[in-house]
């Protein structure tokens, strides 16, 4: 096991009705004048927005309303989030709704305190300043809510990238899995897909020893495969989208992640499909996951076994793991078409012909070198096999 | 799954070498005089002791020493704690040992900055406040490292009792595993079965539809059944220590205990062989667990039966779970012995004449009603049954 450190320092309330305290939360950590982040309709429709204000006038909490967050947020709405921050003397960000809208509120905390560009931030500067930030998670999936990323796509070429840092870890978080019940099953099985991927990318390791975090992740994974059909067949499985909820959560926090190496390049390889097409990033992974898994597989036979037979149930054959390991990355795709997400490009709109454009965005875009690197090395040729096996 | 809220705001520093950066995170989290607070003389001996010294010399933060906590930790020290530290204007407490030493510190910090007498949150009143806390940890076990929790026996009547509360729980934590490889076999048997007993309890619930809670605990309980004959067979074995430091950290910070009814009926029944023989807490787990679980399988068979197959590898009866539950028992049993821990009052120095006195304390000592309950209701003649079933 490496050595590392582990700081999660987020409140979470869980459970029903527990939005009706987020004005409760943003005083006791401070908050005296909100901005109240959210994305589409659906959050006015379903009155929560109407339930947060509520909320936040009982406690005699000014707020300033920003919305209109995208899937895959975007830069301009964080420049303009930044302004209206700084012009009406905003103190606390409150992010109604999934992973796209606590990731716009967090590039918009670490603006406001920044004299420099934002997007510097996702260009390789550690967040080390922002503006505190409480959450109301509406999506099970991203698990921005408990953690210290963002990912943020530029108009100005279209580049998705990451930023991280301590002081965007949300101060608190709020977690209704009542709120997700409204989600489409499409959207449901996006956030379960996101979740695994966040799972699978911790396991993909080159780090001997971790027992514990593998015995974690897979804990994790099992919760998925247990839930993620139980909620798909009945939308209002109160239970089913507790557990997948809370293991969202968990599944990003890096609790089950600490002391390895870990493998982002399937985050990488998806994000450039849904900055191109603007598919929903869960169902890009849907693509991307079996196929990429299927290409690095060699690296590390037995760990794609261990997976198959521990999650999958799978049988280990002793005389050819590789056998088991296939039949483990098969039982992971069956399971993702079962959910009804696309496993296919031409599932998602994506087209062959891009091929070479967004693997020179991925290997090259944004000043990266080449290549990207997680479990094993990708080059242009090893990732252009790679979105060739999603065809 | 119940509401809940969750908070675990410790940040932790794992590995090796990291003791060294103690002061470090005193000045970060604001500590400007410290009593480092620690046991006997094995962290002296190891020079541990100096190597902190040197860590707060560095920073320039002056501190204050009391040694002498022992297992099992006293009301007595903690008096003499709370007076030194306002004698002495300290403002920040790091504790330098096992959980006991650790539960000695969060009560000393509790008792600086109440009015009261600090025995009082030891009678059901929640620690609101304390002096802000940092942990070396040196055995894992108690999990205290990462909990709002401590254990302390008052020497007026030997009552040995918990207390609880955020603000005790550690601002940092350094956990170091190689810290742990002086431990005698004995005492590193005695931490496994403590963490084995905290994931226990947590499983014991009667909240139906956890599954990813009951996963985790699985995934940790796992670990421990792999990870523990390898350290007990080789006490210089780094990561194996590493696995179940960080495990003894997560089965006891709740975050794989959340939304559930927990038992915590075999840390009470416990507490009073403890109290009464002054044995090793995890020794007295190591009696009181087999037989626990076997008075009180019945309540619910099918859990147990859960536990067998999924942890202890046993084929699951489908026409008597119980009997599957009760090989899960028997194996949980033979991992005990396996690893050099007692299982019977006699091993442990009880006797079975004492059993009407430690039932009569366990059900009716420091103003409880007569009964123990979690996972059932336990009235005094279940508490001898159980006290006989360690004989």
């Amino acid at each position: 096991m490496n050595n590392f450190t582990f700081y999660s320092p987020t409140f979470f309330a869980f459970g029903k009705d527990t939005e009706h305290d987020a004005g409760c939360y943003v005083k006791r950590f401070g908050g005296t004048r909100v901005l109240i982040h959210y994305g589409g309709g659906s959050v006015i429709r379903s009155g929560l927005l109407d339930r947060v204000k509520a909320s936040l006038d009982r406690e005699g909490i000014p707020y300033v309303l920003l919305g209109g967050v995208k899937p895959n947020p975007r830069s301009g709405l964080v420049y303009e989030g930044i302004e209206l921050c700084k012009k009406e003397g905003v103190d606390f960000i409150l992010a109604v709704g999934g992973g796209s809208t606590i990731d716009s509120a967090k590039a918009i905390a670490a603006g406001v305190v920044y004299e420099g560009d934002f997007w510097d931030f996702y260009c390789g500067k550690r967040i080390e300043k922002a503006l505190p930030i409480g959450t109301i998670l509406t999506i099970a999936a991203a698990g921005s809510e408990g953690s210290p990323d963002t990912v943020i796509t530029n108009e100005n070429g279209m580049f998705k990238r990451g930023a991280t840092g301590d002081a965007v870890r949300p101060k608190f978080s709020i977690l209704n899995p009542a709120l997700t019940q409204t989600l489409s099953p499409y959207q449901t099985a996006c956030g379960i897909t996101d979740i695994i991927a966040h799972l699978y990318e911790r396991y993909l390791t080159n780090t001997p020893e971790v027992e514990v975090t593998d015995r974690l992740i897979e804990a994790l994974l099992l919760t998925m495969v247990h839930e993620g059909p139980r909620v798909i067949a009945d939308p209002n499985n109160y239970e089913a989208r507790a557990n997948i909820m809370w293991a969202g959560m968990m599944a990003h926090n890096n609790s089950c992640g600490v002391g390895r190496s870990q493998d982002w390049t399937s985050h990488d390889v998806e994000h450039e499909l849904s900055a191109l097409y603007d598919c929903a990033h869960g169902a890009g992974l849907a693509v991307t996951l079996p196929a990429m898994f299927t290409y690095v597989m060699e690296h590390d036979v037995m760990r794609f076994a261990q997976v198959a037979v521990r999650v999958w149930g799978c049988q280990m054959d002793f005389a050819h793991p590789e056998v088991t390991a296939k039949a483990g990355i098969e039982a992971l795709k069956k399971f993702l078409v079962s959910i009804g997400m696309p496993v296919s490009f031409s599932q998602l709109g994506a087209k062959e012909e891009d091929i070479p454009k967004l693997v020179d965005v991925l290997c090259n875009g944004n000043g990266r070198p080449g290549y990207i690197e997680g479990f094993t090395k990708l080059n242009e040729a090893d990732c252009t096999r790679i979105y060739q096996l999603m065809v």
